[in-house]
Order: C-alpha cells, then structure tokens, then sequence
C-alpha cells in the first residue's frame, strides 16, 4: 500500500499557504508566511552601500540570515552561538542567491538589502517558505523606496518561488511536512523563476540512491508546486504593487 | 510647559496590553506579548532535569534567554555571535531572577523550564513586557504538566509582573515608549509579586541623579501599573486556568 | 536572636577602609583598596581619543572593565576566556556608569579614561569597592594631568561612592562580607554623590519579596554608609589634590 | 563562435586523473589525488566508537574534513580560524554524506571513519575530486582493516565518484578548471554510485536560469564524466583490493 | 664607550628583590614578588585530582597561567580575549615546565597545582619573577598540606630559579629591566636548580647572531645571578619552611 | 648498554634529507622537505605591504604559519579551530623569527612573506625540517622576484638551518626520530646560519637537568648536523640561483 499524507494531501498538492504582510512595523519589507504549520517571520531591510568586496561597483546586494527560534521544535532546541552550523550556513546562502536572482542588482544601485528569515515554528519546509516568503518581503521593502522616490522603477526582474518534493516508498510527494520529511529516502530543493527556468537543484539521496525516470518526475511536480507558489505571491502583492 | 507624552497618556497610564496566547503550537506555553507597539513572543519549555549545581537537590529550576529579531528596531541590528551584549545578558539574567520568584521551586521537582523571549518589535520596555508575557507563558506550560498528569498542582507561587518608569524633566511617567526612553534622565524597572512586594529595582540615573523623594514617587507610580498588568495577565489566564 | 555579625560589628557599621595610593606607578592613577578583606586594584589610564560613537563630539568617555584573578576566593576560579560571564558584564558597566556619572564629559575632552578593577581577594563587595576605590583612582589619575597642564581645571563634577546592603532575617545590614552575602535574603548596591543624591540602585530579593518599609530603611542605612566613605576617600585625596 | 577549452578539450572530456596511492604512510588510506592541476590529499582513517548519537545503534559512521592550505590558490588566502566558512561547511558535508552513501554502516560496525581532504593545489573541482579520491582512500583504508582480520568483508556497498558540469555561453562542459569555472554560468555538481544511480546533485545557476533541456544535457554528459573516473578508480585498486 | 646601565647597576648585577610572603589571603600560596620595579603576584592553589592524561597514574600535576594587568605597563594593554597570545601561551607554558621540574609528583600524588603569575606592574623579566617568586608560593603551598596532615614530607625535590640576561653591544648584561631589554640584541632566559643544573635554555638573537664564545659568557653570568636568587628565595622562606 | 637508534644511526649522523623543489606550482616558492618520514611542506608567499606596526618604515616582514594535518600521525589528530596550542604558536613565531634573521628586511622592501608549513607527515622534527625547508622555500620565492624584475638582487643576508638534537640515557644523539624523541630526557632545537654563529637556542630539560658540559657537546653536535644541512639546501638551489 502506498505512502498515505498524514494530512490526507493528494502527492502533488501544496499545504496552505498565507502571507501576512506588515507582520511587523519597522522593516521595509515584512511578511509571516505561513506554509501549512511552518511559520516564517521573512523581513527585508535596506541600507545603503554595499559589502567591500563590491564597493565602487555601481550594483546592489541581498543578503540572508535564516535562524531557527529555540521553541520552533516540538523539542526547545538550543540557540547557535559562536558559531552557525553548516545547515544554517547553507540555508541562508540558499536564500541569499536565490532572491540575488529576483534582482537586477545595477537597478538597485549601492544599497545593500538584508533578507532575515526567522522561523517561528518549524514543520519542515522552512528553507522553501523562506524563500518563497522572502520574495514577498523584498517587493514589499522595494515599494517602499519607490513610494519615497528613491528608486524609480522596481528592480525586480521575475518572481522567485521554492518548493520541497521528497521521495517516499519510491513515490513522489510535493510539499513535505515534519513526519514525511523524516521518513524520505530523496529529498529536492528546487527554486524557479515565473517562467518556470531552473535557479537552483538541490536533491540528496538520504538513503539509497535514484535514477534519471524519477529525476525527471520530482521535476515535474516541482514545477506545478511552485507555479501554485507563483500565484500565491502575486494574489498577495497585487494589492499592494500592482503588478 | 511639562512633557506631552507622544501618544497622549496620562502620566500614570499604561500602553494597551496584550496576551495572544498559543501564538506558536509546539512550545508548552506560548503566548505573544504587546505592549502598545512593542511585541515579544515567550515561550516556555519544559525539560526533565536540572544544571549541575542542582543535581540531586529534588528542586527544578528557570532559566530565560532573551534576543532582539534584527528587524525589531527601525534601523536593522545584527545579531549577536560570538558573544552576548552586556545588555543582553543583564537583560536575560533579569528575566530568569524575576520568574523564579513566582515559583516554588521544590514543587517542580527536577525539571528546568526555559523562558525565551524573543523580540519581534522593539518601542522600550523590552524587558519588562518579557517578564510580564513570560508569567503567562510559565503559567499556561505548567498547565499542559498539570492536564498530563506530571504535576499534581501549580507549583506558581504568586503572580509577578515588571514596568518601566521614567524620570522626564523631573516628573515621573509610567511605560516609557521609545521616544521617551531616550529623552528619559532616569529609567527604572521594577519588578512586584501579586501582593505588590517588591523582587527587584533597578534605578539608573542616565544623566545628573535624584533624590529620595523622587524614588518614592516612582515607586507609587510603577506599583499602580503593576496591578494593571497584574489584572490583565489574570484575565488572559482566567479561562485557561480558572485562576 | 538577631542576626549576630561575625565579625561583631554593628549592623550600619562600615568594615575598615584603605586606599594604597600610588600602588602601581605606570597607570595615570593607582589605588588598591581594601574594603576588610577585600582588595580591589584600581587604576586609572587616560589615551586620547573616544570611541567611534563619540567621535567629533568633543566629548571624554569613561569605562570600566572588572575582573577576578582566579587565586581571589578560597576555592580558585578559573579565568574567563572566550566571553565574560553575565555577571562580570553587569558589573563592568555598573562601575563605567557610576563613575560616568562624578565627570563633566565636556570638559574632560576627547580622551578616554579606562578603570581597570582587578580583585586581588574577594571577600564581597567587591563591585561597591571597585566603585568607591575607583573613584580615587580616576581623581588621581585627572590630577597628573592638571600637573602636566593638559586640563586646567579637574572635570569631576561631584564625588561618588557606593555600598551594598542586605535583608537577613529581615534586619538591614551594611556592607555584608561573604558570610554574610550567602546568607542574605536580599541584596542592594547603592551608588550615591556626595549630596547624597542617587546614581544608582539595584536591588534583588535573591529569596522572597520586600515591602516600601524594608525599602526605605535601607536606603536611610546606604546613606549612612556612603556619608563615611565619602569622608575616607575625601582623606586620602586631600593631600593630593587639596579638594 | 563556441566556447574553446583553455586546455583544448572536448566538451565532454574529463582532465587527465591520476590517484598517487600511499602518499603518506601513517594514514589507514591515502591517496594524492590529481585531477589536472588540482590536487587533493585524501586520507581516511579509523578509530573505534560512534559519535553520541549512533552509541549503541551497532552501526558505523563516516565523517569528512576538508580544507585548503593557503598556498593552493595563486593568491594566498588566510586559513579559516574561529569559524570555518559557509562553503567549506557545505563542501564537507557533501563529502561525508557522498562516502556514507558507498558503505554499509551496519556493517562497518562501531567504528568511525574520517576523510580528511587537504587540498594542496587547487584548480577548481576540488570537492569532486575529494570525494572521487576520498572513496579511493576509504577503499584503502578498508582493506587494512581486512588484512589485520578486524573485519571479515567490506562493507563497501558500491563504488562512488563526483564530477562537475557547467552551462558556458549555453553550452555543456564536462570538469571545469579554474578559467571556466570563473565563467560558467550554471554550475553542478553530481555524485554516482558505480550503478549511475544519482546519490546528489547541486545545481546552481550564478547568473541567468536554464531550462529543464538544459538539465537533461547536463545529467547526460556528468554521467559519461562519473563512468571515466569509476574505472579510474577500479584501475588504481585492482592490484590492492583485487576488485 | 660601553653601555651604561640607567640603574648603575653592574653588568652582572641582579635588581633588587623581594619577596612579600602572605600578600593575599585565599591561596595555599601567596608572594608578591618584585624584581626591581617588575611585580608579579605569584599564588599557588591546590586542588584534588589530575587532568584527563594522568588520570590513576598515581602522580601529580602542575600547570602555570601568566597574565599581565592592562596598567601594568605605561601604555595600558587590551586584556587577551578570545585566544591567547603566542607569547603568553610561551611564558605559561615554560612557568609549568620549569616548575614541575622542582617537584616530585609521585609524591605529590593525585592533586594538581596551579601556578597564578600575574603582572601588576612590567619592568621586564617578567617570565623569569614568574619562575622565582612562582617557585616561593608553591613551597608555601605545600607547606599548608604538610601542616594540615595531607602530605607526610615536601615532594620538592630541588630548588628552582630563573635569569634573564641580554648581549647589549656584545656585552653580556644580567636581569634587564624595560629599557635594556628593548635595546638588547640576544635575549636569553635560564632557569636552573639548586645544584646549578640546567632545565632550560632559551636564547634568541633579535638582531645579528652570537657565537659559542658569547653563548659560554651568557652562561656565567646567569649561574651568577641565579645563585643570588636561589639563597633570596632560601632567605625568604627559611622563618616558614625550616629547609 | 647504550642507546641503539631504531635506524642504525650514529650518534651525530643526519636522516636522509632531501629537497622536492616546486611540488605546488601556485606559490612563489614551494618545496616538500622530507627530513627521514617527516615531511612537510613549506611554500612562501610574497603579497605587497606590510603589517600595521612596520607602516611606512620602508622594511619588509617575514611570518610564518605552522599546521600539522589531522592524519601526519599514527593516531588522526583534531584540527585546531577556535584558538591554536600553545605548541603550535610557540612553533610559528620560531620559524618566522629565524628566517627573518635570513633576509635583509630593508632590502626586501614593503612586502610581506608569508611562509607556510604544513605537515603531511610527522616523525619528529617537525619545527627544524620547517626551517631548514622554509628557508629553500624563501629562496625560491625571492629568485621570482628577482627574474620578474621586482627585485634587484636576492635580500638574503647568510643562509639558516635548524637541526635537533637530544639527551638519551645521558648521551647526546642528533636529529631524533619519533620513537627518540619520546624517550630522550633533554630536547635541544638549534637555529644557525652559514657562519656557525647560533640564532636561537631552545633546550628544555623534559626530566631532569643537565650540566655546563652536556650543554656543551649538544652544541658540537647541532653544528655539526647543521652543517651538512646547509651544504644540502646549497645543492638543492645551486641550479636555480646559482650561489
């Protein structure tokens, strides 16, 4: 018998998702994004100039930080001092080239924008939602310096969404929450843009290995989550951006 | 002409007040604390056993961490690696003092519940809306011990509440807001039980120092907005634990 | 029966105090103090310049780093490396704000003044010593330089002193010793100018609570103490600078 | 006109590989692995017991170190002191999850394996070559084990490799040097078992997207890469482990 | 014309030394040792058990830690955070070896001394005060088991002093202070034992290099001074010990 | 009976020694120095600039960095994050203050050298063989320099080599391997240059002491192995720079 969804999900179907925009007040840009039970508080802040390595470039910069409350977890989990574990260095150099991709980062001019990706509660999925949420939060911040004339057009070149799909039993499932996560022997990170062209694949086989048929079927049901993801954000933003 | 406030409360009056309780699922007790613009999620989890210093003394015990979210202030702060603020620490080392005193640490047993307060906006009064919000959060986790069968009763002492106090132009104001902090010449926290008994003081005179009658008066003023604060955490808790 | 002190004296009785002056002779200004048995090098070293956040401001700054050499207390303590415990932090910026407070900053200029407080040996109150040596330490330190005519006139506005008190048994004691720190229910640090006005109070009921009564009995008992402190340093300076 | 290959090799043309086994003697495994001018020194060694979170679980683990020394780039680069950067965190992750995935850890029994990568000169694809190296040494590694009778077979379940691909003008390459990596535009990197069943691959476009033709090319010419480097690999141990 | 000494002393001249016996009251060990204006409190704590390596090896152990006070010389240095520096972790490193050379730590049995050297004031020499006055507190120490019953007899087994001595414009200088040390171009550091034997030697040309003849006048003269410190330390401790 | 070397040595006879001049192609200069199974590799880079404290003194620097990897040793050895050992910074400051005394540093001008040994393999030795390397590694570097042009003419001053040599059952042996090392009572490192005349001189009893006498054959002996070093490094870069 096949793998069935705790949450009784068809294999090619999203959880909930929900963007509460201005979730808080001083960053430029602020959304909690809901996917399911994973809660992400994704802001963007910007500053001017940019990081040493760039200075006198005339272009822009985006940056993520990504940690994990203590209480996300059904157990506390300690706090990452001195220094970040690999996971975390990994998740937020993610985000921070998969929203560099949103960006046409001359248009942006020396500013520096700042993604922070702090997950409130975590039922897997937080990188994905992370990005997904991120993209919100960064058309959000860069209204702002529009609507103050600081910027004249957005430098936005196409939406950014991310989807996880993981391999169960040898089947594929879209969207994994906690339970199935832990039970997939694949698990695929893949990030899109509105045209649905590659940014980024990440698969890992956690045990076993996978051949090129089921490549190409992750791929697939990747592409329908995120062209649902796509939707989600601009039914968010419309009101907002008009675009 | 004497200070206006910036939000037009009397000398004496508090911010609105706010408990939304189960913000997040999966810590013990969580609840989502404003206090007028500023928002701190506490969380309380519970852990069986207790720090070395502790082993074998059949008591439990309460430790708080506290962090600001980097887009909690206007201009973006960075995080704190490597090492805690001075700040920081005080701040945490503060929280952790005060909520012990609402416990009996014998009834506990050997457990250890950490307090985290994590700031999700910042407008002053940081501090003490974690120690206020912590109270319900401590509460409503001791609660999920008691509905399991772990505790047999509370092991809450007594109720504890904090508010900060000012000192502006020589007169004495009541929850400082940002603004007012800054403009503020002595800042003072303080810390009650339910009966209005004292667990701590801090009195800080920012610039020049004051005198004896001026303490008392800060004193009166921050006894009355704790038996604000007092009532409204009674009635957030009063349907859940019909205390 | 009372609270017995051990080592007989009454309870709002200072333990005997010294100043070494000069004990170091490279830091601008050097004092060890002995508060009883507790010795607390302070010195004073003045370098031009101010921190970042002060730059162009035509302002001094002053602060204070306090430390413990692990031979202090009967049991040695091991050194604190990589970060500084939380309530070594508390205490450094207790002593830099106290003695903050005895400058005219203006007038003090551009320069830095750094109070180093290393305890020798501990035998409580070490924070209140390292304020009230401190405080000679940094007048001695403003005097070299008004003899190398680098100020002309001395930027201390007023003198500062601090004492601890503490409830045991519900009795007001002065100037505890770590006999009795241990055993005390509550425990106040009171920073004071020589008008006797207040800098600073801290108070932390480290069992139980205290009432407005309690209160004000200790601040009459600090006062009392801080009026002889205030005398003793004013003895050991009054050949050195004729204050 | 098409990209043309620095070193004049076809499109789907590895760099001449070469596997110098027994560099070093103290090792259980060592091998110098040259890929073109990269050169990786990968040694595996073993000692007894599991980290904390596999005690008692009678499996095995395998864990990998990789660094490079300063020297190996044209332009010096400073060692990572206090904290290890997000790329070389990533890089040894990959490689200890790559290597677990060749072993049966049930039947490697309690015992810790650890790869250690050292670059000593690198020419791009360095974290591909630590992994094709680091399965020669964990192979050689293994056999020591055998020969002392510490183990009856190998718990090597399938041979493992890595190679990189890269997208240049929208063309595909096969093992980018230094030159082409700096200008490829989509970089990935795949792991293989001996069955060309994928165990990870990690693409990432840095600059633009690609399509999923793209993707396809790109899977096709890595696997040609990984059956080139799986037979060099066979060919350097065929004399050692007879398999 | 030759180098005059700025204290007139002659070149194989020792500074004036002290030994203040008892300075402070916690450690086993306590002695404030001034080698002319270079003061260096020395204290000796012992406590029960060994590190990790020597664990029921049935033989004791002893470790040094060296600090210099940020006043300690005329420009205030920043404390060491964080890490060490090189020539701290040289000079702690060389205190414990040269120590441990004194004692017998079969006799010692299970306890671990630690050595506390730390610099309130820096003339130079402050390694070799460490050495000499380091070696004073430990015979105090151990004289504190000895009388409490815990040790039958002194597991000293010779007495244990240490020199500098610098080549000054090819002239062999003994015990330089500040002034000469930053002149000297050979720098040497000798502790030896009772009997005059040699535990070590370091010798380092700052500038240039000395021949074998230079090397046997360095020699001379630091048996000469450490002579004379060996019958101070005697001096010093002969009221105490009785040896 | 005395002491029979494992290998079959005499007394004052060296290992074999022997120079692979450029085994990495990036650095300036580079050479694997095999002194018997020690071997390390020494490479050095030359940037433009010097350190803060030489800014504007028209001088060169020389710095080293030592590193041994994790597998150099029979049993894998932890890398050292966080903060180097004491041996380790005690072995860097050694190699970099002898080979400055091999250059001219006004000669080279403002630039910095950046010699890097890394050990790959360990039988003792280690710091003399990363001198004794490092220094044909510095000439090598320089000789590029001078061929680009950038240099006039070679800034070294006199050759440096560096030996060991130990105290066994009282007998004085040259270059001890591992197995030497650990049993030898007395451990001499010995720094010269093509004079003879002696740079540094390390000698540390590890049990017991030794006499004026010992000091002196340890001597003859150093010289003597030096000196064949010397003639070594000569034969290794006679092609190359023809001195």
């Amino acid at each position: 018998m096949p793998w069935q969804r705790p949450d009784g999900r068809a294999p090619n179907q999203l959880r909930p998702i929900q963007f509460e925009r201005h979730f808080t007040s001083f960053a430029a840009g602020s959304v909690l994004a809901h996917c399911g039970e994973t809660k992400v508080l994704c802001t963007a802040s910007i500053s001017p100039g940019v990081p040493q390595f760039l200075a006198g470039s005339d272009r822009g910069w985006l940056t993520a930080e990504y940690r994990m409350l203590p209480s996300a977890t059904p157990q506390r989990q300690a706090r990452e001092v001195l220094k970040l574990s690999g996971r975390t260095q990994e998740i937020q150099r993610l985000i921070g080239r998969s929203l560099r991709a949103a960006l046409n980062l001359e248009m942006l001019g020396e500013r520096t924008i700042t993604i922070d990706a702090d997950v409130l509660q975590a039922d897997a999925g937080t990188r994905t939602t992370s990005i997904t949420g991120g993209y919100v939060a960064l058309v959000l911040a860069l209204q702002t310096l529009i609507e103050k004339g600081e910027l004249e057009k957005s430098p936005i070149c196409h939406p950014v969404a991310a989807v996880s799909v993981g391999l169960i039993e040898g089947e594929v499932f879209l969207d994994l929450n906690y339970l199935e996560d832990v039970t997939a022997d694949v698990d695929f990170n893949v990030v899109m843009t509105g045209n649905l062209d590659i940014i980024e694949v990440q698969g890992t086989a956690e045990s076993g290995s996978f051949d090129r048929d089921r490549l190409n079927c992750i791929m697939d049901v990747a592409q329908e989550g995120i062209q649902n993801l796509l939707i989600a954000q601009q039914n968010s933003l419309k009101l907002v951006v008009g675009c």
